[in-house]
């Protein structure tokens, strides 16, 4: 059974293990069991004649006094690559496009209320080819562009906040950058932001592309709380996750693209640490399959040229401030995973565990600040 | 099957999934595979007949060129206490000695070069009773009392870093501290690090035993590696396994006491993100068993007085950089979990994935020291 055999880590424990032990099994590994969430009968049957994964969870939160609850529902959506990475770009894009229209349809049908694309969605991740062209070509301006526009149309259809991550063109430099746009239910663009930390590891130099964001951590006020996006190896960074968290967001989105054999045991680590540490939600989206490129490209791991870089996995998933989380969605398949949270949890988690208030912050950004100086020293006792 | 009785995930895993699925499993849960440790056949039979647990571990680095492997085998050491929380203290704490002494023997046995045992491994975990009496008179000096003094026997006599976490009491202030004492092969004491952050959550408001450590983020320099510690409910802070690794460590202990329905799940995440996060080794460690008081205390959660607060559920594990992990020691049972690690592995893992040179620090140092204001104005956009 090889990596991209291999369907689901929670399907598996549940057909293996005796029911008494299954569930100690995952108390300890998920936390908390999350809720099913009754989804429409038309979703899931539109979900099964389009082949997409449809699941639905909740995370429920205490009732309190003086606040009614806030529950929203969140969107997650990964994808294969609809045509192959040789046909016309203008025909990629408008496939993506088709498929990804025809899903969020259906997350329309389960109220969902925010939707979040995976990492430069409308195109093949071809940053492992070090080829400029043709994908360069793929950019398109993030407050203009077609996809943009799309878009825009999605969210004042279905009013629906739409997290669109996409390669950014901005025309008047023509520089590139990493970027989701994030567009308000009202079909405004309400900002953008620009990966903020750009790997050079593995098949991706990305900085051939894009360089690293100036954005800085913006929040977004939507009408369902207020949201941001650090986009894909951002999640390596735990000051990254903690500086959204500090400007107020209370849901963050790492839409991502990244394969088995480099990230996949850290994955289901570093968004759930994220949303312990800083009381809030995460939500890890990674796309699937496996993409095919015409020209051969090397790894610099002294191996064959080769015309793939392994398998996406998929697996996106939500996790809470309580340290619970939902199941993944497939490895293999599209998939859309709908999650319903009432994000009075946040607080509620901070007032019990209190890592903001506990946290001795300005003693850190005083080390810190001493600590990125070249002369440095470091605080290291010798005998 | 309730939370006590469960014995260990691992060990859940391996008796009921298929191979091929076990593999894909432990993959996905674990990383790439830790491989076992042979132990001495002394070692085996002395910790069968001392009735603990014995686990060993290691994990490879690539050989290189220009530096030997710096292979080192690191010792954990869970326990429950051995008296009941009513005898006489002297009485505890000699028992206590007693039994790490005859733990500590096996871990000479099988080659350990730097053991660390649990948080204030010489007493019961008694700051949920809020009572003063007897528990403070557990504290004893840190550069001079018998615990330490019992350690420096060990570190001498075995040729081994001790690492000892206590409840410290200055004396010339007749402040508390939570305290690990770090003792060299040499059989010096080397220095001490404080408890860095306080929780303030569920049955433990440790702030009426104890306040924030004052010895900021120091890294020891030993014969085998640098180490720091990281004590408790410092784990669930990025930024403090962030500033150890900033001044150099290449392993950070976090010796523990946590129970079961509060923290089981984020267990696994925590210790081992930081790992990830800071291309350093962690070892968390966890007490075990269930501790009962005399007098009955209440948890603030509106529930009756009782007389223990759960279930420690051990689980005590190492977590390598490159995101594996060794399987975690019993969740019932005194044990010794035996590592060796190259720590060579730290610096390809940082060649590898270069964290610390994409982390944009001096960036944070300056939004961190903006963030930590009164009147600091987060970066929200609104419609």
């Amino acid at each position: 059974m090889s990596g991209c055999e291999f369907e689901s880590l929670e399907d598996c424990l549940e057909s293996h293990l005796p029911q008494a032990e299954l569930s100690e099994v995952k108390r300890i590994l998920f936390g908390k069991e999350t809720l099913k969430l009754d989804l429409p009968v038309c979703a899931v049957d539109a979900a099964s004649k389009r082949d997409f994964e449809l699941k639905g969870y909740r995370f429920e939160a205490a009732l309190e006094q003086l606040r009614p609850p806030r529950r929203i529902r969140v969107g997650l959506i990964q994808h294969r690559i609809v045509l192959s990475t040789d046909a016309p770009i203008l025909d990629q894009i408008n496939a993506m496009h088709s498929r990804i229209g025809e899903m969020v349809e259906v997350a329309a049908m389960c109220g969902v209320n925010i939707i979040c694309f995976q990492e430069t969605w409308t195109m093949p991740f071809a940053f492992c080819t070090r080829e400029k062209e043709p994908w360069t070509e793929f950019a398109e301006s993030a407050e203009e562009g077609n996809t943009t526009r799309f878009c825009q149309e999605l969210a004042k259809k279905y009013n629906m906040v739409v997290v669109s991550p996409i390669l950014e063109r901005e025309e008047l430099h023509d520089t590139l950058w990493n970027t989701a746009v994030v567009i308000s239910n009202s079909g405004n663009v309400l900002g953008k932001s620009r990966k903020h930390h750009i790997p050079r590891v593995g098949d991706f130099n990305e900085s051939t592309y894009y360089m690293e964001g100036d954005t800085g951590h913006t929040v977004f006020q939507t009408q369902f709380g207020k949201i941001a996006v650090n986009i894909c190896y951002g999640r390596h960074h735990p000051l990254n996750w903690f500086m959204y968290s500090m400007n107020g967001a209370e849901i963050i989105f790492n839409p991502s693209a990244t394969v088995g054999a480099l990230s996949e045991p850290m994955w289901p680590i570093e968004a759930r640490n994220a949303a312990i540490a800083n009381h809030c939600f995460t939500c890890a989206i990674n796309r699937v399959g496996t993409e095919n490129f015409k020209s051969e490209f090397t790894s610099g791991d002294g191996k064959k040229a080769h015309h793939d870089f392994g398998h996406f996995y998929g697996s996106s998933y939500v996790a809470a401030p309580d340290g619970s989380r939902t199941p993944g969605l497939s490895r293999t398949r599209d998939g859309l995973l709908v999650v319903e949270m009432d994000l009075n949890l946040n607080r509620q988690i901070s007032d019990k565990w209190s890592f903001k208030m506990t946290g001795r912050y300005a003693e850190y950004a005083e080390e810190l600040t001493n600590a990125v100086r070249y002369d440095f020293k470091p605080n290291i006792v010798k005998e």
